[in-house]
């Protein structure tokens, strides 16, 4: 039997296990201020990698980045009460800008209180709807196309490390144009920008689709998201697109003159991933030793580690590995140049190879007084840490080759860690229940059904819709999407009996 | 004479040409939410040339990007006095987590006061330093280099766009060192790293030194900055880089075992740059035109804007545009390739001109339907607008001579942009006052005077210092810093009488 980095499997605990990958990575931890991490160069890393590619997509597809103001006056959110409803309840609020020492301690300053109390930004329509009222007067000046990379904080009662914490880093793009099928084209090609994002650079297989009524965004028409599947099976979801109609082009009074003179609202969108799409990347490439990350958002795609022994040869070794790193260097993968460490630090091979293992770094490369001898490299490809009789899977080639090959290998673990994924998604996501008995029991604990169920429903909304998001609720499940192109519906919908007209996903969720 | 874009020049008011360059520009705009602006794509794509460029410097000189909290609890700050007396007076205080409505307003829920109120950082050594006391045991855990870029609040009472607003971005370094000697050596060590970026990539010269004792950063055992001169003549502190010694050391608890096995406190530095420094670059290279950006730093280096004259020739036109773009693009300069935009937005092309003359960028590339036949391009440096005789400098040029010009002309640009800028700081600054009556008239009004003195002082502390800087203040005056390599002092100290020790720069400043 392997004995593994983690001391807690995924199979055992997966809560636990994921903790353990965050904290044995060096990805994140508590800060010590409620619901805040503090991430960490290998965690923060990655998220640098995911900003660098998307920011490409988002600027590829027309958008320029702006900066608006982290603090929202409580007035931009009365004027859309749907709004102010879906994030009243989480908001931190700045009531003073002075402090004063007070028996010794310091305290908010009561001479120095805020005439309207302002808001931390758990998201950004109210103040961007503001400035397009501004920048928007005529057709000439649609579409607007802007996006922002910020901080934004909601104040949620149980936090987890990147999935749900009070402060966390997203980027949100806000759009407006002129007809509603701009808009509403402008959604969905963002929606397909992430699903390609997810796909290609993640490789994190996802579902594209429309979200029910009870789950849109609040003030949005539509709301699509990209849902990602978990190794315990459980849904997250990693992305969302809205098309909001002129929800907040009415509250903030965004009107043009079209090109007959009329004076229309404006239909906006908007639509943001966050840090939490690392917490995905952990749940669905993870294993029991450790992380495992795909070399497209990998700090460092390559980390040489000397063997060193504190003897003469050692000089030797380092040479040859900073040649080597040097080398590798030069060489281009998926349009970069390879991102390569050579891991000089005081520390044993041994526990320098093991923390590389659970940071999951794509390729480990190490190398002794006898590599350097006979011109050879010995490999470790993450993906496959371990042979079928259990044993390291380390693999001694030439030096030469390995350069030259280095590039094609990091595609192939990218593929393989997709094509993985992928597998285990499609084969767990169950589509042939007909009613909501067969329901019950494909999620039945008994049974430990580790996936989704596509069912056929009939799109009920209002108060018919609560009444069947609280008969899920209470088995602990919600809806996810409707798939895009998930073919049409057969018979009838499982929760109403009425005729289906469309096929939707339900999944225990993150 | 000419007649320029603005509506008011330097000369004639200069701090509403500020306001004029950047609202002309498309900058940055006021954003209804005090003392916060909006900065819009032309301003923060400058950020983002700065961010990528500086932040490669950075992970060059060996430190890794972070993220931590945004928010910090009081009782971080209570560990440190001389912090807490720097900061306390412009904090923004977080004491609730929830809204309700109470009236038809919406109010902080008094049920939902936080236990112990959160400062937004107005800087993270104190946070910062609670992780380096997590993460440092060991000599062999030293030295912690690390970065954050993020956005902090500073509860300013007069606030002017990106000099001095509530909120701003910047970058933030933090180390952490074994010996007092290497901390030193860091703090010294990013200081060039700001003197090299400010110089060669904001094309903005410089005088690196240690400001005086009462300019400290609170908590500071020695603070250096940077330091630029605008062209009304004042000071703009563009850079700061601090030894911490221990103080925060002491405050965070952050100690290691030393290789003799005993315990001692950290020697840590922080050192930042902030959006500030775009408004030094538009106070630097801005004319009676609008903005000059160094082609370094410029979103587009080269903007194209076809002259259509909604005719079928209009076709060609953007035809020949598109492949000039297209082939400038696969040219590099500075190790990057050309940033070139086809401006083919629906306005006039004398619009679009002047648009991209007041936004700075440095080369226009205008192309007509005599261009297309000729196989020319109409060339526009932005940095020597007008001919000697004042009209418009547009040059006609091969577009295959252009093309292979190109880098040469943008790297030209950039040269002469510094060189301008350095000669008028060198020609202004004095260095012959020898007495206070002396430096009194060099500041008189009636001489109106626009630069720096530097002069000889004895370095005076403590209430004599404190003295000295009353006297400048009378005259609107500051000490800036003590310039690194000024040479050896004369005589004696023009404040106190007393035998120099060194030469230190007096300006008025921002």
């Amino acid at each position: 039997m392997i004995k593994h980095a983690l001391s807690v499997t995924r199979e055992a605990n997966f809560a636990e296990w994921y903790q353990q990958v965050i904290a044995e990575a060096d990805m994140a931890e508590e800060s010590g201020v409620r619901g805040c991490m503090v991430i960490r160069p290998w965690g923060y890393g990655i998220w640098e990698r995911i900003q660098r590619l998307l920011d490409n997509a988002i600027k590829a597809t027309g958008h320029e980045n702006c900066y608006f103001p982290l603090f929202i006056p409580l007035s931009y959110f009365e004027k859309e009460a749907e709004h102010v409803d879906g994030f009243a309840k989480e908001m931190a609020v700045v009531t003073h800008h002075r402090l004063i020492q007070k028996d010794g301690r310091l305290v908010p300053d009561p001479e120095a209180k805020l005439e309207e109390p302002l808001v931390v930004r758990p998201t950004s329509e109210t103040v961007i709807g503001a400035a397009f009222s501004r920048w928007v007067q005529s057709w000439r000046d649609l579409p607007v196309l802007v996006n922002q990379w910020a901080n934004v904080v909601r104040w949620e009662m149980r936090t987890r490390m990147f999935l749900r914490t009070a402060e966390f880093l997203w980027q949100e793009g806000h759009t407006a144009h002129a007809s509603e099928q701009e808009a509403r084209e402008e959604t969905l090609k963002m929606l397909e920008v992430y699903r390609a994002f997810a796909e290609d650079c993640l490789a994190m297989p996802v579902v594209a689709g429309e979200k029910p009524e009870n789950e849109r965004f609040p003030g949005a028409v539509a709301t699509y998201s990209i849902e990602a599947m978990m190794q315990d099976g459980k849904a997250l979801q990693a992305g969302t697109s809205h098309f909001l109609g002129t929800t907040f082009s009415s509250a903030q009074n965004i009107r043009f003159q079209n090109s007959e003179g009329q004076l229309e609202l404006a239909q906006t969108t908007s639509w943001g991933v966050s840090t939490r799409m690392i917490g995905g990347l952990i749940m669905v490439h993870g294993d029991d030793d450790g992380l495992r990350v795909p070399p497209v958002v990998a700090p460092w795609q390559i980390v040489i580690v000397p063997m060193l022994r504190d003897a003469p040869e050692d000089e030797a070794v380092l040479e040859y590995c900073r040649a080597l790193r040097a080398e590798l260097a030069g060489h281009f993968q998926f349009g970069e140049p390879l991102r390569v460490l050579l891991d000089a630090k005081a520390a044993k091979a041994a526990v320098k190879r093991w923390g590389w293992v659970k940071k999951g770094a794509p390729i480990i490369l190490e190398v002794g007084g006898r590599d350097v001898a006979g011109g050879n490299v010995s490999v470790i490809q993450r993906h496959q840490l371990y042979r079928e009789d259990g044993k390291l899977n380390a693999q001694v080639m030439a030096r030469g080759d390995f350069v030259l090959e280095a590039g094609v290998m990091l595609e192939s673990i990218q593929q393989s860690l997709f094509l993985d994924a992928s597998d285990r998604m499609q084969t767990s996501i169950r589509r042939d229940v007909t009613d909501f008995a067969g329901l019950v029991e494909a999620f039945d604990e008994g049974g430990k059904y580790p996936g989704w169920v596509e069912v056929s429903w009939a799109r009920p909304s209002g108060a018919e819709l609560d009444a069947v998001v609280e008969r899920l609720k209470a088995l602990k499940l919600t809806f996810r999407n409707v798939p895009n192109g998930a073919g049409a519906p057969e018979g009838e919908c499982i929760f109403t009996g009425k005729p289906a007209v469309e096929r939707i996903l339900v999944a225990r969720a993150y």
